[in-house]
């Protein structure tokens, strides 16, 4: 791919995609600007990186339309952009390979249930076994070894990795991906307490629903609801080892970072962002827009939209920060205390 | 199942239902209290609920009975029992429809080591591999894609779900479920470290055992010992993405929530509750009946029984709560160091 | 093996090791030596366990060599040497059982994909599925269920247990070990916000590099990078359900306890000790022999070798220990204030 023909592809995107330098020379792929040799595209999205602008080997750079880089044009080419960072994503796009999970068609060696529908171009790879009345949508993907117990469904262009595991009854939209060894839809932690000590299991009668354009990580578990359904809005994107609890619903367009865990219950809000380990109780909810710092514990409900929490347990993050400041200060306070005693206890003795 | 049969079912198990209203609709299934619809049973346990008496469309509600209904029995009608929650679990498990995880039989792909035992009625699934001198018992069920390394011991009527994996010599009781992606039996982590900073792996030749009636979810691990036993007591219930280590101790009945982890040779007491993202460091001790809040960091033995922890490091809860009080109250601590300060200077000055 | 053949091969090993008591009776295996039956081999490297001396049915017994033990050579033999735990560790190598976790050749049900290179001496189990243009070392084992996508490479001696999934492109080393569940490669986890609030999928390029020596345990997660490699270095130990995050460079030697997450494109050292349940926060650093606590929370880099981490957000252990100290002493903080407060006011009414 030439440099103008970039320039034309990310010119359907953007406007005023400016082009500094040679368009001729062939880009061979991205590459990050500090270690691109020659044939590549890097970026340069934050002032940090700017002295590799004399340095790089990348043969184009996209830089913001304020950078100065008639210096450098002999070396590098530059296109000059609004967003460095978005167009550098779509130009990702553009040269990432489309990757092989599965050959097109039906393995011979998946096992394939009874009233199945498969939509065309669906690709099910070895060992993959598909239990009854499953539905599978158009252009699907599903790896080696992915399990879909009975009376799954699965979107148009959803792919599933190799070693997913779905339980029965579970919906997934379209363009859904799941990584492998992700769980969907195994039993809610549900048991009743008896008289003796022991536990009365309470049978877990719900399902998982996930809406279009989710991604989930590996090994995450979402649990299936106890009665109707444990929700992923349309949009939601969670990471690895996440455990989401039966009877959830994460609102649309909500990031959950790696090693959180949302208890049973909980409703989060939509375009929220959870940080990585960080835990909710149960039962409680949280408004739209809201940022949770990494590690903080949810105790209690967040109604008021577009907070940011931090703490255990949390708190809006200015009441946080000042706390923590005040923690900050406790030495201190403790000089400032031990002065004072010592100053009264002379006033006493005058 | 009308609405009389359940009574007479839930008679058999509970003293005195007493019924209000009719006893002739039939009912088709569970439902929460705010989403039945009418032929649906639900249940209010908890006056926070109470509110959903005159609005539930359900034709059937288990009350406490010292609620009064009479004024909604055109309505709905009522089961007023000592304990709706658990009557309402036995009705959930009525309705369960039974599983199917994998059909009865041995599924023709399934690959069968040498000398395994194999008890009547039990189901093996697609692709399960089982190793030499296993031995599954009576009406066990396999999912598909599980594996069990050889010398591996399920017990009667134990559920694995597809994709778990048991390590060699994993000894399993009866009525065990274990959900999809545990891993049973993996190595300890136990390296001894080397003068020039490497590490030299120390073999990990015990195993694990799991008592009759535990439970264990998604995406769990439960690592074998280095020496004789990793030990899950006889229902212990256990929740999705927990780590136990090698040579821990789990008492019987103790609940495990999301993501907690034990190190190395922890020995938890019996009936304890474990909340999520609790952590545990090693060879240390809980007693029995003790409750553990959720991401507790637990750094020391705790021996009386029946207490709760709380906090990093984990202290018992009225020290902590007292001590969270005291925290809360630092800035007021702060406002009357400042004026102390200013009421001494004056002082001086006279 | 009789005690005297355990004390020439411990001499292949150790300088000095010294019999005290019978060197003929054979001993058939280890044992913890609380437990240890007649006829097994126990050791004590802990004051805490010398009055197991006395007690122990173990037939051997190591122990250093300042321990005195004339009293008890009737009942046991006792090796004596510089540091018994290791010359335990050496011992365990030599009693444990080479594990059978797949027979020698290629499984009839595996799947080998086009022009894939396998080494002498490979055993591929059940059910795999090798992409095209792998690379299995000599002697590599590779368990049952377990996925390599395309162009995956591993090295000699390399042990991948039932069910992991290494994602297209993965480098592993010779002699690793991967347990369980393990997912290498799977997508960073990178979205490019929108200006309607919804997410635009970052393609993960890149690949991971796994360094010779490298030990993982199950149900862990080592993301490939955005571009460029995530890297574990040589001789790396990983616990259980841990997270390393895309464009990650792990030292080698380092050691990382279970369900610690590292966040994108951190650095950390090399013989670093990360605890379990740690959070590192993205793009910061840790230099070289930095022991962090567990449940640590590291929210920015620390660059000076060899110091000890704690809370959160993270400090040198020094300054942690000296704040957690003060924290504790807050109830007397506050006593002293009141009390002096009481003596202000004394002072001002006079």
């Amino acid at each position: 791919m030439t440099i103008q023909e970039i320039r034309d592809y990310l010119g359907q995107f953007f406007d005023a995609v400016e082009l500094a330098g040679s368009a001729e020379r062939v880009i061979s792929g991205p590459a990050k600007i500090e270690t691109a040799v020659s044939g590549q595209v890097g970026f340069i999205a934050n002032d940090k990186y700017a002295r590799f602008l004399a340095t790089t080997a990348a043969s184009l750079v996209i830089v913001h339309r304020s950078v100065s880089v008639d210096e450098f044009i002999q070396k590098s080419s530059f296109l000059k952009v609004d967003d460095p960072y978005t167009a550098f994503v779509f130009l990702l796009q553009k040269f990432a390979q489309p990757r092989s999970i599965a050959a097109k068609g039906i393995a011979s060696t998946a096992v394939i249930g009874k009233a199945v529908s498969i939509g065309e171009g669906v690709a099910i790879g070895e060992y993959a076994v598909i239990g009854d009345r499953c539905s599978i949508g158009r252009n699907a993907v599903i790896g080696a070894h992915t399990v879909l117990l009975h009376d799954v469904s699965l979107g148009e262009e959803t792919v599933l990795f190799p070693g997913v595991t779905c339980y029965d009854g579970t919906l997934i939209g379209k363009r859904v991906v799941i990584h492998s060894g992700s769980v969907i839809g195994a039993d809610g932690f549900g048991f009743a307490p008896q008289k003796d000590g022991s536990y009365v299991k309470i049978p877990q009668m719900g399902i998982v629903e996930i809406g279009d354009d989710v991604e989930i990580g590996a090994n995450s578990t979402i649990d299936r609801a106890t009665m109707g359904s444990t929700v992923l809005g349309r949009g939601v994107k969670i990471d690895n080892l996440v455990q989401v609890a039966h009877n959830c619903t994460i609102g649309e367009d909500t990031v959950i970072a790696a090693q959180a865990g949302i208890s049973g219950s909980v409703t989060v809000g939509r375009h929220c962002l959870i940080g990585g380990q960080a835990g909710f109780a149960g039962h409680l909810e949280l408004a739209d827009n809201i940022q949770v710092a990494a590690k903080t514990g949810i105790s209690k409900s967040f109604l008021q939209p577009g907070i940011a929490l931090r703490g255990t347990p949390a708190q809006p993050m200015r009441d946080q920060l000042k706390h923590e400041a005040m923690l900050r200060n406790l030495g201190a306070m403790k000089d400032k205390l031990d002065r004072l005693e010592t100053e009264v206890k002379e006033l006493k003795n005058k």
